[in-house]
């Protein structure tokens, strides 16, 4: 292979695909990045053997071929070569391959690209495209409640399904919980996506893609199977299997009858509960308790370790004596979500789910399970 | 106690003192702040025991009085108070204090004020006056070679010391050295600090005046006694133990007869060492070659798990074949301090310490140990 790139677009693509290299990896291969080189480009590849990530990048290839380079190294190296650069990949053979730009030149040891794994993508049932924008609206609406815990695998991911719905059509909807909190978000459903059954993408392909779709204008396509999805983000093809598993359903535990409605303002309300949850630590004090009274809301939060916090906020509540508790962490990451002025929130009682949304038509909802005060 | 503060001057006050306090403490009192409250200001104190910061807040004292609160906790509740507002403190006999402000009630549980410890400072043998901007300079210019291993106890700070000098008068002059490297600088030594022995100063009092010097302008006053320094910046008065103990012979080991001097260009040089040290790992690598030859200079990496790196750089050197190896880190720790265009090495031999200082005069200068390649 030998081969010459302009190595703002090598560093472009290498960006792309290292990520999903691990730090560690039991099989030293996975450390390396593919490179194929042929006609006038040269094919970057990278996996963690449930995600891949290709990207062709122009160059001009003087001898076509095969290699793979430790992928964090080359990705550093690239980066620190001046702005605008020329840069030359030749292998001698085989087990070495030398990059030289200006006055550097690297020698860096490669393995057979015949052990590098291929994760075969299979047949798609369905595909479409998306704007960029509304999957990222999509993600960025839902991500922060996936689960952790890796004993509850079939929640360490988002759920995408197709939903049917006679007033506005079908709806395309994405949700993810981790059993304290649910965050819901839909889009009218692309053509294609119509009639898919749920998938569960897990959050690490998540991550991948939100990153793949920062700054990106116009649509993205879409390919999805019973174990593997595929998204082509212009040059950028990441392919990652599934998690497999059942989804709970996730609309049993979607109140429906909350109908004690209180709107706060959103500003005024996350500062707040920041503000009392200050005296909270990992040993106590991470409810806040909310008591609706005369028109005032008041947080406050009890920490036998440090002391007491409050503070009151006018709300529009008609509801004269309520009493209920969340995790403030999760209080605040659910505030966070909300664009409009104020929150609405739908309580039923103390120990039932508490609706959180967006006032007037909302395409997402947050569900959050009360804690005992 | 029963005072009224401005949030935005008691925010600035406990950011100075909240610093000095660990973050776990065997004593609960020493994760407090003392507030010292009368006429017509609160005085805050906090330490560790080592080190202990004082400063003055205007306030209205409404009842005189004093008491200590967690000191992390009182700064996060402070922090978050809305800028410009009025914060009232208040105790309640003894076990609590009240925080007030808008809206916001906070109950936090104190410890009586009689336990809080006082670093006795003693007499002080010197006192003098230093710019802080020349203060900044001696620390910012030696700090990095502060050794952080725990059982050279001695070298765990900088050594202040007065020099005579029949050429220059007399010299202020700031040394680190952790065996591997060492940094010196120096001023002309300020009225009153002349004939100073040798103090030195902890790495963690070096931090906390580096920052509390942050922006200053004018002097700060420096008292010094055998056992203890007392730095008074404005409202803030830190005092410190020194370290005791003998800071090494540094003079003996800083070259005196290095001839062969090489200038290389400062920003290419710093960027090729950055470069090629990419393959360098924590098993092998750390050591950049460095090969002079024809007027250029080959630096060079070679790392058995990764590979090899090399870089080419124009120099002013005399010596045609000469070929010595450093510590990458160490290179680029000592290269991002100069500040001139070009670095001076004043080599010896491959085997011998080799200085490193600035173009024309320089007030600091370093030594760097070398490394078998």
């Amino acid at each position: 292979m030998k081969v010459t790139l302009e190595r703002n677009h090598l560093l472009k693509s290498l960006s792309h695909v290292h990520r999903v290299v691990e730090r560690r990896n039991t099989y030293p291969i996975l450390a390396n990045v593919l490179f194929k080189a042929s006609d006038d480009h040269v094919e970057l590849r990278a996996t963690d053997l449930d995600i891949e990530v290709t990207e062709s990048v122009p160059a001009m290839v003087s001898t076509p071929g095969t290699t793979t380079v430790p992928a964090h190294t080359l990705y550093e190296i690239v980066r620190k070569l001046a702005d605008g650069a020329e840069v030359r990949l030749e292998t001698d053979g085989g087990e070495n391959m030398v990059l030289t730009s200006g006055r550097s030149r690297f020698n860096l040891a490669c393995l057979s690209p015949d052990s590098f794994p291929d994760l075969k993508s299979g047949a798609f049932a369905h595909e479409f495209d998306v704007s960029a924008a509304l999957l990222r609206e999509l993600i960025e609406r839902t991500q922060f409640a996936i689960s952790n815990e890796e004993t509850r695998y079939y929640l360490n991911g988002i759920y995408f399904h197709a939903v049917d719905n006679s007033q506005t059509g079908p709806l395309f909807r994405a949700v993810a919980t981790d059993g304290h909190r649910m965050a819901r978000a839909e889009i009218a459903a692309p053509e294609g996506a119509r009639g898919m059954s749920g998938i569960i993408v897990p959050k690490k392909t998540v991550g991948e893609v939100q990153k793949l779709l920062d700054g990106v204008d116009g649509d993205v396509h879409v390919e999805v199977s019973d174990t593997k999805i595929r998204f082509t983000v212009g040059p950028v093809v990441l392919l990652s299997k599934l998690i497999e598993g059942t989804f709970p359903d996730y609309d049993r535990v979607t109140p429906k009858n909350n109908d004690k409605q209180m709107l706060v303002d959103r500003g005024a309300f996350a500062v707040a509960v920041d503000r009392v949850s200050t005296i909270a630590s990992d040993r106590g004090g991470k409810a806040v308790k909310l008591q609706a009274h005369d028109g005032l809301l008041e947080l406050s939060v009890t920490n036998p370790d440090h002391g007491t916090a409050s503070e009151e906020l006018a709300v529009d509540f008609d509801i004269d004596a309520f009493e209920i508790g969340f995790n403030a962490r999760y209080l605040l990451d659910i505030i966070s979500q909300i664009r409009s002025e104020s929150a609405v929130f739908l309580f039923n009682d103390a120990n039932s789910p508490t609706l959180v949304k967006e006032e007037g038509e909302a395409n997402a909802l947050y569900v959050l399970m009360p804690m005992r005060v």
